[in-house]
């Protein structure tokens, strides 16, 4: 008889972002003339950049031609777009990353979902505490995680690393060693970013005990301050122990076109195992790469009106970052983040728990963000806000809640 | 330390088409001028219709303007997409099956590896032999097939129903009761199809033993004879044990847009507990949706103009199966499928294994085809042809085989 994979079971609740939006369907329906501003969940505002548009209209053009269509696309992406991330993304800031070490995909949350599958499932992971949910609840599924401690809000078999104000949200040693060790810099969800020195410490941990660190930098376009690495491959000795996402979700606001990539140095390992042929295994075995016009508006992101273009958006949502912290901190609030990335952070209103502020912020001024506490223990009494809505939309969310 | 996911080890070789792949690059470097035909890999050549080019572009417009961009996309899919194939997919046919039970994806190849993830690792697998190689790949690297036996080209923990000249390629009932079956018709490769009243013995069968059936219907599109269900939910009581899996990709030529659904009946059950949370759980934790162009280009496909134009597609497609299958008739092949399928299976020349003529048509004919052995055992001494090439090509590749 069947039986399912029971490791699912232990997740508790659903996936956080479904939950907002469950939350957020209910109150409009009660109140539907309700002018809801929504600085949730993280997704962009801005429509497609018109270099990247016209890209596609010349890709979606050659789709319909008998001498120029594409059907399956190379395994591991186009190399047009493989090269270009290369030269761009790496070379341009010392890191020697090859076009073949790079796999083109879906997005980063596909990848940071999967990367766990290469690896023993008796690998232990270290977290932050708070961290976005995929990187805990795709080991969950895998078994990698011990079952749920209800009172502690935790996984018995997950490391958490606390990330407070004491610390600046950048995670200390862990006392036990972990095999992986999951990181997020720009950080998502406290804003906070990591130095160069700091990195450099975490890679140089990582090689002495043969641990290897998932480094997510999805958030890399929104670093502003000097000494605050784009790449963990800019840190010495990176390419033996670490494995890098990207996406274009939040660099060209590709949340609904689908596009990221991957980077599996040639040389990393794993318990004397080569990484990047599992990868590409996988690759080649469970996915069939992203649309070819898709990876065709990635270029495009790359061209100098492309890049001219997708910087004056960021400026956008960075203005809007300046205008919440500022803001919120007028309003009374302690305010972290905001500055390197997207997302500002915050201490709830009175002790509120995060979800009774969320419900407060949602009943009382119509505005939606994420409850800390989704993130893990110890986002509880936290709140994070995103400036990803339009400039007009971040200042009347400042004033609503200057008013309550 | 970190260590490997040791079940990748136990893959022999590279996946398949990618073998081919770089054994195709090395003839072509080899000899620049060489004028291959390609019916290897089952990717179609005919552009895009008019009517879903058009979406596109009217789709990627929207992206670009202020008031009808689209960041992430619902969970699951738009409701636009799964409304219209409820409907003309299911209803139209006569099967029940709600626009919730429909999960949008990037294509069945990716559900069709991701599937196994919500069951037991312990649980069963029976496969066709031979088998699309993803579902017996994807099970290896979740552990569930035990160890590769070079000797008789097997995992021992896999059960493998043999699909022979003898059973008119449709599997018969294992001795040994699996818990998860995949079975795929029309079939890839042998292009094969299951009548109704056998597929409803399978349902029968699955539903008294409590097994799954994973069912991939990836090439209903090309059913050309009555009584051939185009979906497993024809049958009474599918929905209490079946999985079904759709793909754009042979229907409108959407290999290199990606897209494709799976059907999880709200009902199914496995071992008391139901399947739709877990999948829904899984596709909203590790996947982040089709691009939303891409939906509208599917949405496209069902229109009157899109419907009227794939069926073109199809028919050319069907017409260069007949053209092969009735020239390696007369050039003195024993052939099988090309009839309610886009695949041709034949018997190799004078005995020659799978990989031998492989080389053989490949150095002697310049045409490229797929070795059966690399879909199981029993596809040894077969080899496949596709029919997505242009009818000029598989006249010209009948020609060349005809004066070997």
């Amino acid at each position: 008889m069947a039986s399912v994979n029971r490791n699912y079971l232990k997740l508790p609740g659903s996936y956080l972002f479904s939950t907002i939006a469950r939350k957020v369907e209910a109150y409009t329906s009660a109140h539907p003339d309700a002018d809801i501003i929504r600085m949730g969940i993280g997704d962009v505002t801005q429509p497609i950049a018109p270099a990247i548009i016209q890209a596609l209209h010349e890709a979606v053009d050659e789709m319909g031609s008998d001498d120029s269509f594409r059907g399956y696309a190379p395994d591991l992406g186009y190399e047009f777009l493989r090269s270009i991330i290369a030269e761009k993304d790496y070379k341009d800031r010392g890191c020697d990353i090859d076009p073949s070490e790079i796999f083109i995909s879906d997005g980063a949350k596909s990848d940071c979902g999967n990367i766990q599958e290469i690896f023993d499932v008796n690998n232990k992971i270290a977290v932050c505490d708070p961290v976005y949910p995929v990187y805990v609840d795709s080991n969950v599924m895998a078994g990698r995680t011990g079952e749920y401690d209800e009172s502690l809000g935790c996984f018995r078999d997950v490391i958490y690393m606390p990330c407070t104000r004491e610390n600046g949200f950048v995670p200390l040693f862990p006392k036990e060693i972990p095999d992986l060790i999951y990181l997020c810099f720009p950080n998502n969800p406290t804003g906070a970013v990591m130095k160069k020195d700091a990195l450099q410490g975490w890679v140089d941990y990582a090689r002495s005990h043969g641990s290897v660190i998932l480094y997510d930098a999805a958030y890399e376009a929104f670093i502003a301050e000097d000494d605050v690495p784009h790449s963990i491959y800019e840190c010495t000795g990176a390419k033996e122990c670490a494995i890098e996402f990207r996406s274009f979700s939040k660099t060209a606001g590709f949340t609904g076109l689908r596009l990221g990539f991957t980077v599996v140095p040639k040389e990393l390992e794993a318990g004397g195992e080569k990484l990047w042929p599992l990868w590409a295994r996988r690759h080649g075995t469970k996915y069939n790469g992203a649309p070819y016009i898709v990876q065709r508006a990635g270029e495009a992101v790359y061209s100098e009106k492309g890049r001219s273009q997708i910087r004056q958006q960021i400026a956008i949502y960075k203005e809007n970052a300046r205008i919440i912290v500022e803001g919120m901190k007028e309003a009374g609030y302690e305010v972290f983040g905001g500055v390197n990335a997207p997302y500002i952070w915050m201490k709830t209103k009175d002790n509120m728990t995060s979800w009774e502020f969320f419900d407060y912020l949602l009943n009382e001024a119509q505005i939606v963000g994420t409850p800390g506490s989704g993130f893990g223990p110890g986002g509880e009494g936290y709140f994070r806000l995103t400036a990803f809505g339009s400039r007009m939309g971040s200042i009347r969310a400042i004033d609503r809640i200057k008013k309550l």
